[in-house]
């Protein structure tokens, strides 16, 4: 029952790269809002915005194991997605597991339970988006899998799908999806950037979206 | 039963001020250690200071139409008050909202729910106290009201009430008694820079408030 | 039953600053994964890193009384180590106090509750690990005790115990172990500086511990 | 600022009996889905419906001197609702209380806070609606208020406001608006029954409220 | 992005009688012990044991429009299984819908998210697993999806996977994995019953499971 | 590190059946407030109150190893006493564990994480006071202790300690306080039934207790 899938396929790196620009709230709307991982994953530093492939992880509560196997399957430009099989706020990772990490080149780690070494995660400028930060430290007794689905804080995540994540939080957007997602980002922002302007000279979105026939209808009374 | 109340008194400007000057923590310990909203209200960036009269906005969980309609009845130095009328996660409010908001002289926004675009309102200096950071879009389908009294994370907040939020999170003065509050929070700050002073220079506050002897008639033992 | 035992035991200097020096992860680890406060105790700011000595309070809820207290019993080097005994999330502890308790030589706080004047308490450079950040104030009506053993987020601290506290949480060192302890982290950490010499240079954990054979013993499949 | 308001105005006795019979979910609906406290607030046994005047309560964290105090005010027919000035799980309440506010009439408590005894109050057929069950004893050293708007557990109660409870929890009506709210409860219920009829042989929702247009206007796709 | 997928496979009714019997630990731990949904979600009365075929709701927050949708697709013995887009403790589900479901042969609802008038379900024998009893009334604005993959508390469920649901909480059983399931669940029963008795007759785990051995060479201590 | 305590002494049979008569919220008023565990500990039927000496178990989280070790060491009228080393929601106890601690002997469960099988437990009249309740398995591959000091819930257990638990929770007594924690639960019950008397004839407990000087001299108004 305990596998490690060696051969995932990734999304193209430019698809990812662009990915990475527009951000977290932006891929999410781009795709049907859609793909979220649940709110109290926060970043253990502010400022990080990173998209990468997802090298997921299945572990045992406490048990960091698997962080060790799964490290030999990244490929540059993957991102770490861990999710204990039952909930844990242990530190399943730090500064030598980054350090490790970072030599194969991966961009980050989204992990639902805890991670610790923070300070000096932070001064490597090695990005974590967690459930907790805590010291707790973890065994390597019992087995789990890697690169199989996993239900990461609310979200399923495929071996190879996009993760993006930023101050706002992670999204994952599916491999075979990733192409349309971006352009979806692509026109958004696009249109965005017209609003913004119209906004900041004082226009309402009321007017700009044509709200307030809508809102009549509605029954919405000024008094 | 949805409304948009167009005209609501707000407090003098200079009393606004003041409220700021002094913080959350004075402020309601000079209104006798009333009117915070719930602790989980925090900032999403650290120094900000900010005093303001309330916009209310009772609003749908996810959906964020009233903000657009909010927005309007927005005057210079105001604050946007938003409560949900059932719990909600969702990113109500990001860096378009904060354009068009800023553009109206909004001072920033008090939210029971959530908050995105959280590294563009940081760049912005638009300072935002939320219950969460989450990128969750939102839907403009069913009405609100603006500027009806709400409960906001456990606060009463009626419109033009005076909101003085910071790092120490947020608190909301009855605009018809802010101008007495002001003078207790001026009176109270005198009194602590004195006794500071006595403080860091090692004296106890034992001494300074007496209490040597009321510990000891309640029976305190030294062993 | 309220008492103020006034003197404690304290371990030495150099082994307190020794303890600081290698941080509440490795802490923990030294002395077999124990001690952890639990992980909703966070710092107020990012970047402290401390040790000392504590002196533990037992207080009601909402009611600093016996804070006054507790800093007449501080020395140079102490650390303040607060638990309820009842939760609260009041802002029992502020910039008086914290005047106060610097000028007796306290190199911090740790308080299962809350803390406020949190943007004064970081311009001081005065560390706080809590529970809750919130301005609600407390009463001075009700007695507690000053060196006693307290549960703390989960963890029995003797006074007396070294406490460590940096961006990863909390941990505290039985007195009586500290020399110990220290050792022990210095063994650990010299082993770990190896490792993450051959970890940065791309070795993997898998050979470094010498696990492949232990996983495939336990059933790991590669597919 | 702690006062004692010795006379309340209730509403009709008639119409209290009206809400009780059609419970929490109609009423808050009949209201405009407005009053629910929050839905952590649960009946310590079930098969209650009660509605009754509040008496409100706002007392201190773990400090139940004001219990004692409300008592004395409490006429045929209230119900008690205290609201903490600051969270708490101490068990404000137990069956000495519960004996003493029976024998005045009262037909239970509503608190966001703790109860204790509650096997006690199971067999005296006391109901109470709690955030917690707890024994954790209180003080009474420090004044709260009796009959003061409160918010308790998220909703704004004025005394003598009508507070309807069963097993979906707890609403409260404004005293004035009690007659209308019971005129369109009635009406919602008969509605109702019609509808569960229908529901009942087999008709679907979809067809009693003439939904499928609606559904395929805003894009449903059946495949 | 609306759709509601009308013909979904089921697995077979006598495997789901086979695997309602065993309840939710023993068929869990038959599966590899995967499948369960988060610990938070609670039967609204206990005793109630059922399994049932999953046919899925993703719904906005707080807006049950889909739920009278998905009713038309039940079939006889299937269980209804909401998850919200964002989370909600609303009361999406109550005593008019669930006759209508009653009508067409559901066995149950798994909900994350509220329900109410759970007095007259328990009533109707209609058993739900929920996050929350909330008499929240939703709204009925935005479109959702029925038949489609979700991930409920924390667990993927596919439409016509089998969902076994008791005190213990729920758990999911891949449709095309049911038969093996089952199997695995009647041996480990079988192996269950067995041990039972010795351990009734005072036998040891110790020494019924041979654990002596390997707790010593762990390096347990008896002292 | 991990040991397992084979002989430890307990309290005399008498005085444990004198606390358990006297419930939880009764003994821990009588020993002055104090060894409460937290609020969250549930019971997971209503209507047991027990008493027993506590056996101790830590063990890590989702591994119930332990156990059986620790049942081995049981004696009639004891009760298991489980704090994870980190937090975990499994189940680490059922109905197979319950059959053989009976047969020892055991009178409870009191765990600060999961249990399952509460339909058969209840069944057996075996009562468990939990954190949750939950199907999740657990493994048997990590050492842990049986009979050492744990912290359970937020207090502090020694073996042999005095458990005390009803519906309102669960309490520790030190094993040699028992004795005058017994004459104190007396005193206080003899106390508390001549007061219900009173209470119950429609005296205030403003009378009772004398309060209405204290009130004035606090500063109550009444209005």
């Amino acid at each position: 029952m305990s596998v490690v899938v060696q051969n995932i396929e990734r999304a193209d790196a430019e698809v990812i790269a662009g990915l990475a620009e527009y951000g977290v709230a932006t891929v999410h709307e781009a795709q049907g809002r859609k793909g979220l991982l649940a709110a109290y994953m926060r970043p253990i530093y502010s400022g990080a915005r990173v998209a990468g492939s997802a090298v997921t992880i299945s572990a045992p509560p406490a048990d960091n194991w698997m962080l060790h196997v799964a490290i030999e399957q990244l490929s540059q430009g993957d991102i770490l997605v861990l999710a204990p099989t039952s909930p844990s706020d242990a530190g399943y990772f730090g500064d030598l597991l980054a350090t490790s990490a970072m030599a194969r080149g991966c961009r980050g780690l989204i992990i639902d339970a805890g991670v610790r070494d923070v300070a000096d995660l932070t001064k490597m400028g090695f990005p974590v988006w967690s459930h907790h930060v805590f010291a707790q430290g973890t065994v390597k007794e019992t087995l789990g899998s890697v690169n199989v689905p996993v239900v990461c804080a609310g979200a399923l995540v495929n071996p190879g799908d996009v993760i993006v994540a930023d101050d706002d939080g992670v999204c994952v957007v599916r491999r075979e999806e990733a192409v349309d997602v971006l352009k979806a980002a692509e026109a958004r922002a696009a249109n965005e950037d017209a609003k913004r302007k119209r906004l900041a000279a004082g226009e309402l979105g009321l007017d700009i979206y044509d709200m307030r026939g809508k809102l009549e209808a509605k029954g919405l009374k000024y008094v």
